[in-house]
């Protein structure tokens, strides 16, 4: 449905429709220059040719070093995505199950679906601050369970996990021999500390997802990678060699210039999804809606009692603005998903537009 | 076996050590810098974004007018391996049948494997010059076999198939049922006429894969397409959609220009390989070395009876000189494979070594 959304816009924009696009995770911010030069010198260099399916080792080590492990732990992938679909396809078998808090990105389903794994939902509730109930996660552990994903901060909440649900989520793993996968996307730009499964104790079983797209401005380039034990690496690298081969190199080479100007590029990005989000908050606040304040980049995921978000979502697109329906994340109808993605005048007219409705 | 051969080679390379690299089919050529150019022009354009998951429409109907389809019968992929593993990863199921005539390129067999897919060889023989068997063919099929795999031209032999067998073929599969996938991701540049599945009858049930690696010299820039029905291609989108999102744009607008300069660059990268196949060809006829003469880049396939191939090639690293054991091919161990794919200096360097150990 969020897909069917999506190309549906690209059709629209093509026909010369304006469409002020809610409904994507795709920064409105342009690449850093400094990172496209770097790209056009790797061209330029001949860095076109085949290379490791691991990745680049002075990128792999630059990686390793931020998240103190070895360069044996770190694959480089064509975006996160590919890293959870890699991971979904090399570990699990048909008739298993993972267990997937919710709301939830629609490709963690997707990708299960489509290897005919079994997905156990875990509902949180904006009423409860989104908080996971660790009893309920407990109970929905049987034998043929063999992934828990984790998406901290989530995507579409905005929510950073509690520190120590985290730990008690790592602790339930360790103690059953499950692996998490923990998709921590938008860890580098959240407005609050955001706490790693890497960081706690006992995690060398785990899988870390990370991404050059939100951090950076760079999603259409397509690199993400994953940190996992060498196993869960060697068997990554082993599905790269057999379909995309490598990232182009010339891509790894503008991702180790993006990680030499890490702190600057966070610290702007940051900062204005900052605004974004306070500003959205403050003109949401004297409507029907009703949300959790955003802890990170990008996403609102407001409510209205009784909403039909796919209607909606459609009735909007003929308004000119485009959000994601509740359902493409979980059972949330009454939900709709707001990226704050797009340039500021377009931010401040597309939520006034929404605003308008809900009053 | 053939992967980590190519991993030792990079290994190598890192301590310093020059290796003539006859073990990979990849280009020496640089990318022509017009492309590279309309690469960087797209960068500096903003094309960084997310993008449809089949592909840029512009470059599906340059590709479309070329092959005399409708757009919607194409698809953009990293490379043209990932087609191939999208369309056995969505038309087969495990415990079905795919048939492959041998001596073949590695990934199909991996990807089969991977997919717990059934690989039925079909051995030819350079003493019959590649011919495919159709009476073996015909006898190789059941009621699970779902996919007959063509590599036309061939990788290892460079051999093209007889127009009367790709005819014979496509009939047996008409008449059974079952699919072609044929890779044709040598056939623009190869130096006789190759006929493609595309131009035989009854075509439409079929699938042709195609790659700007080869023709183009950009092999590192991770970029192919598959000719298919609409419903095959939708498949081939929907697993896009949950693995790697899209191409990035910038790399489909340099491959849109690479379309634009076609003949041109065509002409050029033909009559490099063709001097090279001839050199070769010519260097090895008073050798105890046995060989089909190329109809296509980039490679030699030859054989030297009671070889062991993949002693041999070690050996030879040990000589700065790459090449792959026949037996990363399938039954061909007294085989190996010499691509012809390094700068002239390093060919002639290359094969004089090679030459030398079979005198």
């Amino acid at each position: 449905m969020l897909y069917e959304l999506n190309e549906k816009v690209i059709r629209l924009e093509q026909e010369g429709k304006r469409i002020i696009k809610f409904n994507l995770g795709d920064p409105d911010q342009q690449t850093p220059p400094e990172i496209i030069e770097a790209a056009y010198k790797a061209l330029k260099n001949g860095k076109t040719k085949y290379s490791s399916s691991a990745g680049e080792i002075e990128l792999r080590e630059a990686l390793a070093e931020i998240h103190g492990v070895p360069a044996d732990n770190i694959v480089i992938t064509p975006g996160s995505k590919w890293a959870i679909f890699a991971v979904m396809y090399s570990l699990l078998k048909k008739g298993e199950n993972v267990i997937i808090p919710t709301p939830h990105w629609t490709a963690y389903d997707l990708t299960a679906r489509s290897l005919g794994v079994e997905t156990r939902l875990l509902k949180t509730r904006l009423e409860s601050e989104w908080a996971v109930d660790i009893e309920k996660l407990k109970s929905l552990i049987d034998k043929k369970t063999r992934l828990i994903i984790l998406n901290n901060p989530n995507n579409p909440t905005s929510k950073v996990m509690n520190e120590k649900t985290v730990e008690e989520i790592v602790s339930i793993a360790n103690d059953k021999g499950i692996k998490i996968l923990s998709d921590e996307v938008y860890a580098d730009i959240s407005f609050v500390r955001t706490k790693s499964i890497l960081e706690c104790d006992g995690n060398s079983n785990h899988i870390v997802i990370k991404s050059f797209s939100k951090t950076f401005a760079m999603t259409g380039w397509r690199i993400g990678y994953a940190v996992a034990d060498k196993e869960v690496i060697d068997k990554i690298v082993k599905l790269n060699q057999i379909t995309f081969t490598n990232v182009p190199v010339f891509i790894q080479e503008a991702a180790l210039k993006a990680l030499e100007l890490r702190d600057e590029i966070i610290n702007k990005i940051r900062g204005e999804y900052k605004r974004r989000a306070d500003a959205a908050c403050k003109l949401f606040s004297d409507t029907k809606l009703k949300f959790t304040k955003p802890d990170a980049p990008f996403y609102l995921f407001p409510k209205c009692d009784g909403l039909d978000s796919e209607k909606f979502a459609f009735e909007l697109l003929d308004k000119g603005v485009a959000v994601a329906p509740g359902t493409a994340f979980g059972d949330y109808r009454e939900h709709f998903r707001i990226a704050l993605t797009v340039p500021d005048d377009e931010v401040m007219l597309g939520l006034k537009i929404i605003a308008e409705a809900f009053r």
